[in-house]
């Protein structure tokens, strides 16, 4: 996190801001760790893009006597919130196709949109769109996988997000790149070109099972043992994923990557909906995360993720929202909710995924997947000051009895009044700050007209 | 509905408002029927509080002249949504206890905290502070089940909205009625006071199976056909109550309904969730409808309403956000929401219950399980002027290649910005404009701190 180094790209560092030294003193802070917490009369002291100290406001005032006071007077700061799985771009396609089945959604309709319009420019437009809405909501951190990282990784740091590129790989040719060789050599080109981006950060993205080979699975389980960086991949998604292995392979594809050293702590299974007791305890045993993304398993029909039997095993759960053609929200209050609700209703068990728990997994249990459990997703001194400030207030929040189960439950992304990255304002008042999203409503619009065509509207 | 008679209880019937003739235009008209349709450069004419005319934008210009104009330039206009099923008064309760069984959230802390605090003024107050986050939600009428049916009348008449309020008869006393014939005789004579209010209508609400006796239910089934009203019942909501049944009468609760005459076209069966392929069957047969609260389905792991089943049989289906205590909230958006997305998971089938379907549930659906079919629902000349216009803007919902899409699956409450209620402007520009909920603020905060010492927090 060498913070003081400005980044890529010809932008303004924007370092007065950087190093601006602040104390944000809300009415509830939550900082996730250590567990449960929820502290008044508390606030956290940021310098050079960091939380400094999290500590009893009047010691604040003391300590810190020349930094700025930031109230926020009706609010609960939380960890700014982390979306573990993502296709930024796919904002494009937001709503291009819905209440389709898997099949049908892909091959008639996703597939021939990205065939025919997918590019670099498509993926930074799109990419940037994303960053805007999750900004919003106060999401300051997203893991994507998507063609042209390159432009997503560029949307990112106009956006100033943190952010997670995939290195992806999958066998079949595209505008981006020719084979899955081609699409390694050019992530790790874009790795190599970024790895000192205090912002960003990397992860290898084999697409699916069903998409990438032996081989390439290979040589990403060894990448990812020399890099000791995280291995994003769509696993157990559907039944008929599990079959196509089991006609193809002969095992179901947990059993697979497993035989090609893929479980390890660095795994993100993705969806990971379909799993028997023996995979749970495999996950569990070999420290893997889970990107649970119920949004996205309920639209398309995948199946109902077993959270409270991870949770149970001690599996790590992170939420995403997948992209937003097939939810159509980037919106992490949505994912807690249908997480925290959903888990009930699959266990059968009122107690499954409280509202701790589901707050933990947008937050903390997220960048643990991400491996940036000692930079972000709780509010402790020494970790990069990504924050969410949400206004507890409005009838819709009345009364409130117990921040966390408003948070989870009765709040949205419509609460969040401000959000900080290393230290930096992205969002005051509910409007972002930064002017790189300016020329997005034209471009959209343009988008819009191009996509939409195809759609027959 | 004679809306020339002026509300009663001494209130500013606000005529000139009520009689004022204004078109409508927005964007996209979303008329719910014909099925399917979203029209653009169409106009709604309103006088005297209902709908006078739909038709193209330029038609009503000319022949509407004298009328007042509004534009919505970036709106669909919507009917009014309608909740099928709520304890408004529960709002002062949201978020009291989370994350519970069933039985321990009843006996160990809802039905205590009713005990100690449940009083007219609880229900007013509670009833006012529903309405308020229902109409800032685009909901236009709800349908009320609670202790006090009398104060939330008062409460919703207070608010402007429409409200159809539950006779409500249990076996148990309360600070309400004494007995299963006090409860039913106050409640008549609820209707007979307030019989001839124009936005106020009523409704039997024996509570549930495991609460009223076969006497009562009789009683009910005997008034529910002399007075030709819809009777709003629990039921099927959870596997114990069905065991239950079985144990105590030796027939599922439906089978017992039906024996009761109380399986008619004035069956609002409430929640609905575990049941045979006979009784979808017997609910189609003899037009029942169920109204559908998958929120608090899954919040109290109740189960998963077969909802796309229910659809294919015939079966008239409402949404219903259940009360605040069960949900968190009284957002007919989220429900839609969570509706559409649950029917394809539990279905495996992404088609289940595609965006026009949830949106339907959530105003026409509603509106005839309510017995107001004919009145709202739908917008269509005649019919009340419910209406609701919901800004389509934002990085949040662009691009935007399908308008019903956008309403149920990535716009929020939040994007509401008008509401009316048989012509009345309720909400502008997202404010309320009525000056009956300024006190609720510092009311809320009283009942927190009341209610807060039991939650011990």
């Amino acid at each position: 996190m060498p913070l003081a180094e400005p980044p890529r790209g010809g932008r303004d560092p924007g370092f007065a801001e950087i190093e601006k030294q602040f104390i944000l003193q809300p009415r509830w802070l939550v900082p996730i760790e250590p567990a449960g917490a929820v502290l008044t009369q508390h606030a956290v002291v940021v310098r050079a893009g960091l939380i400094e100290a999290v500590l009893p406001a009047a010691e604040a005032a003391a300590r810190f006597a020349g930094y700025e006071r930031v109230e926020l007077p009706q609010h609960a700061l939380i960890p700014g919130l982390v979306n573990a799985h993502t296709h930024a771009a796919m904002t494009l396609m937001r709503g291009l196709a819905d209440d389709l089945p898997l099949m049908s959604w892909l091959e008639e309709h996703i597939w021939p949109a990205e065939k025919l319009h997918v590019s670099r420019e498509f993926v930074r437009d799109g990419t940037l769109a994303a960053c805007a809405e999750m900004l919003r909501g106060g999401i300051t951190c997203f893991n994507d996988m998507y063609f042209f990282p390159d432009a997503a990784l560029e949307a990112a740091l106009a956006a100033r997000m943190r952010s997670v590129h995939g290195i992806i790989v999958i066998e079949f040719p595209s505008a981006y790149a020719a084979d899955a060789a081609d699409y390694l050599r050019k992530g790790l080109e874009l790795r190599d070109r970024y790895g000192d981006e205090p912002l960003a950060s990397f992860c290898l993205a084999p697409h699916a099972p069903y998409t990438v080979a032996d081989a390439t699975f290979r040589r990403v389980a060894t990448l990812a043992a020399e890099l000791d960086i995280p291995v994003h991949v769509h696993v157990h998604e559907t039944e008929h994923e599990i079959e196509r292995s089991l006609a193809e392979h002969g095992v179901r594809p947990l059993e697979r990557l497993q035989r090609l050293n893929l479980v390890t702590p660095n795994l993100i299974a993705v969806h990971a909906v379909h799993l028997t007791r023996e995979e749970i305890a495999l996950l569990a045993h070999h420290g893997a995360s889970v990107a649970h993304c119920p949004s996205s398993n309920l639209k398309l029909a995948s199946g109902f993720a077993p959270i409270a039997k991870l949770a149970a095993a001690g599996v790590n759960i992170a939420l995403g929202t997948d992209g937003a053609a097939s939810n159509n929200r980037l919106d992490m209050f949505q994912e807690m909710r249908t997480a925290a609700l959903l888990a009930k209703g699959v266990a059968a068990d009122a107690r499954a995924m409280p509202a701790q728990a589901a707050l933990r997994a947008a937050t903390l249990g997220a960048a643990q997947a991400l491996g940036l459990g000692k930079v972000a997703g709780s509010i402790a001194a020494g970790k990069a000051a990504d924050l969410t400030a949400v206004a507890l207030r409005g009838v819709e929040l009345a009364p409130c009895y117990d921040v966390v189960s408003h948070l989870v439950y009765a709040a949205g992304r419509e609460h969040v009044t401000d959000v900080w990255v290393a230290g930096e304002a992205q969002l005051r008042g509910g409007e972002l700050l930064n002017d790189a999203f300016a020329p997005l409503e034209k471009r959209l619009q343009l988008w819009q007209n191009s996509l939409g065509g195809l759609a027959g509207h």
